[in-house]
């Protein structure tokens, strides 16, 4: 295994691994050993607000300008030697899912502020400013969808779209919001979204959520798009009975025709090459009684391909399958998001294949199989993504982890493909 | 069809049906027309006590001795010409399941009461005392299990046996069958149990809670035993995954290894004959997330089957058949009830059978899949019961219902048993 051939910037390790740790504090989940404590930190609440507190304290001992907009979305500012040119936009969100990990998110603002500082620290110019930024509510794991603040940002929603949607307790996202803004009143406002200028580019870091730069032996994941997603919800109605007494032949049991259903679907979205995801994560049984039939059972159904014509031509079966495979039920089946593929266009990726190799780490391309804001800002200017492994492929867990040299490995290539974005 | 042959005694229809809705309205459960008209009555309740009292001012106008026993078990007493004689015994339950219907029990209790009284008034002796009995808590619905008060009276279990359970509301058996018995402390109280002198028969009426008698076009069935019951819980254990990111060969998806679980044991449990009982009715999947990877999936199983050797073979069988189905997850199968099948000796059955016959009504043997207070019986004396036919094969929900023909030809057919087994 070589090591970086020729690093072209030190990124200080220990630091940047010292203040993951220090965030991964704000809302710990207490676990058996140190490397399984998880983090809990929803956005818009006093934790979250902690932990940007702290960003933000880092941020203005390294000499950059902060602000926020009218939707929470965070700026650290590294000016340029041309100020007015369009910036170089990095970052990704530090809100957590509510058993989550001490990576997910806020690992690609912490890479991309080290980047900036170790930059400014190298005392390296560049033309363009580069713009660290903690988008909110990326895992919607508070307030349903997630992306909210990168969605806001870039146009594809109003800011006022989820003004109604509430928590489990009942606080809207608006009054929530609103309490974050007087929160963080002292901090110099901004205007939503790019106002008519653009940035040169978007990069984002993030830990993979998968499993395939750790089984391929590799650093860095080279990020080409975000696969495509379809969701759907069944609902399969038949009829209750006493579980002692009903015939078989007369029953219509609703886990029965479950059942047949998703090996139906496991049939249509069989795929020998193993990159057609088709996952049921959520079962719902009523009334859900040990000795009685049920008479519904509903469940979901996540199909993804990085490939459109694939994803259509197999999500648009779904509702057939579903529907042949009954045999004493009735389905329903309702199509809840369909987001064809995003390509992320050649010049962040280039870039990052580039800095990678200069470094002589592992690289491969690949489609993300998870969201993420970078997609948002496709419609906007060149966006594109850096990958570093995550053990085991877990996330949204305390156990996910990524070691403090994959880490590092990662902000380095992160940092050259700042420099490389940022020159000209 | 052809109607009764020979009827020798007359029931009150009318009165029947009007004392079963007049019972009816005590916990009614409102629905969108009369016949939709559910009841919830626990038992030890003061709507269960309102019942009591409804019951017994009928009995005492009409001649009966009334009496309870230390679990609550309650006595309504036939003088026979010869009061040393063992009693015929019949009777039912008067509490409901908590979404129940209107003849669960109840018609088993007023159908005894009925054929008692119409004997009394049509002047027929008997040489046996004749006794209504109604059972304490035989749906488990408020405290699990049930049949407590026949367990109790066989001496299955002691009566304290059930003190520390608790309903929902932290109320123990103990607190409320002590509340129960200081509100009808004013009624005779008799010994628990048979006390060396068991009743020469024993005779329940229920409806069927099953499709076979309605579907056979049938009036009358006479039950021939209670089917076996083995009932198992299967915890499968996997881990999570993002669904966009696993690829299916890396996960160990506890949905998927689930179906195929419960695909197999329907190949286990397949029976051409359709008298094999095989239910999943509870599922529960952790965590339950559309876009994650389920870690757990738990599922139960209930087998039942008139046949003990069937059932112990199938039985036997579940949890090999669990862990072959396993792919990629580890499963454990616990077994949680093992009730083997009860045969009812020839005395009632055959009286059931001749009665059925001589009235001119359709009848056939079946067993029953549902428990029942008789089961408890057996090891007393000769038990036996009489079914009539439940619409659709529903109970234990709103919907459960039997025409008042059916239920007063129920009634004729147990008056004619209890004067078959009561004369000599």
């Amino acid at each position: 295994m070589p090591g970086p051939a020729a690093p072209a910037f030190v990124v200080d390790q220990e630091r940047h691994w010292s203040r993951l740790m220090q965030m991964a504090e704000l809302g710990a989940i207490p676990g058996p050993a140190p490397e399984d404590r998880g983090v809990n930190r929803a956005c818009l609440t006093p934790l979250d607000r902690a932990a940007r507190r702290l960003l933000i304290g880092w941020a203005e001992a390294a000499g950059l300008s902060v602000s926020i907009d009218e939707i929470g979305n965070l700026f650290l500012r590294h000016e340029g030697g041309d100020p007015g040119a369009a910036p170089v936009l990095t970052g990704s969100h530090m809100d957590t899912q509510p058993n989550g990990g001490r990576f997910d998110g806020i690992w690609g603002v912490l890479a991309a502020f080290e980047a900036v500082q170790s930059i400014r620290e190298a005392g390296i110019a560049t033309r363009r400013p580069i713009e660290v930024v903690a988008w909110t509510n990326e895992e919607g794991g508070r307030f349903a969808p997630g992306c909210m603040g990168s969605m806001a940002w870039a146009g594809a929603q109003p800011a006022t779209a989820w003004d109604a949607v509430t928590d489990t307790a009942g606080i809207s996202f608006r009054q929530a919001l609103d309490e974050h803004l007087a929160a963080e009143a002292d901090l110099p406002r901004r205007a939503l979204g790019p106002a008519g200028r653009p940035p040169h580019a978007y990069v984002e870091a993030h830990i993979e959520q998968g499993p395939l730069l750790e089984s391929d032996g590799l650093d860095i994941g080279i990020v080409t798009g975000i696969q495509g997603s379809r969701w759907f919800g069944v609902e399969i109605r038949g009829k209750t009975d006493h579980a002692g007494t009903a015939p078989l032949r007369l029953r219509q049991d609703a886990v029965q025709d479950m059942v047949r259903a998703i090996t139906a679907l496991n049939r249509l979205t069989h795929d020998p090459a193993d990159v057609l995801r088709f996952t049921v994560g959520k079962v719902e049984v009523l009334p859900n009684s040990s000795n009685t039939v049920a008479d519904t059972a509903r469940f979901s159904i996540d199909l993804r391909h990085p490939d459109a014509a694939v994803l259509t031509a197999r999500g648009d079966a779904v509702a057939g399958v579903v529907q042949a495979a009954m045999r004493h039920c009735r389905a329903t089946v309702q199509e809840r998001f369909n987001a064809l593929p995003t390509t992320f266009p050649p010049l962040v990726p280039d870039a990052v294949e580039r800095a990678a190799a200069a470094q002589g780490l592992r690289a491969r391309r690949l489609a993300s199989g998870a969201f993420h804001d970078a997609q948002f800002l496709v419609p906007v200017c060149p966006a594109g993504m850096i990958f570093v492994p995550s053990r085991g492929g877990i996330s949204h867990h305390p156990a996910e982890y990524t070691s403090p040299e994959q880490l590092a490995a990662g902000t380095r290539v992160l940092t050259a493909t700042l420099l490389d974005l940022a020159r000209d």
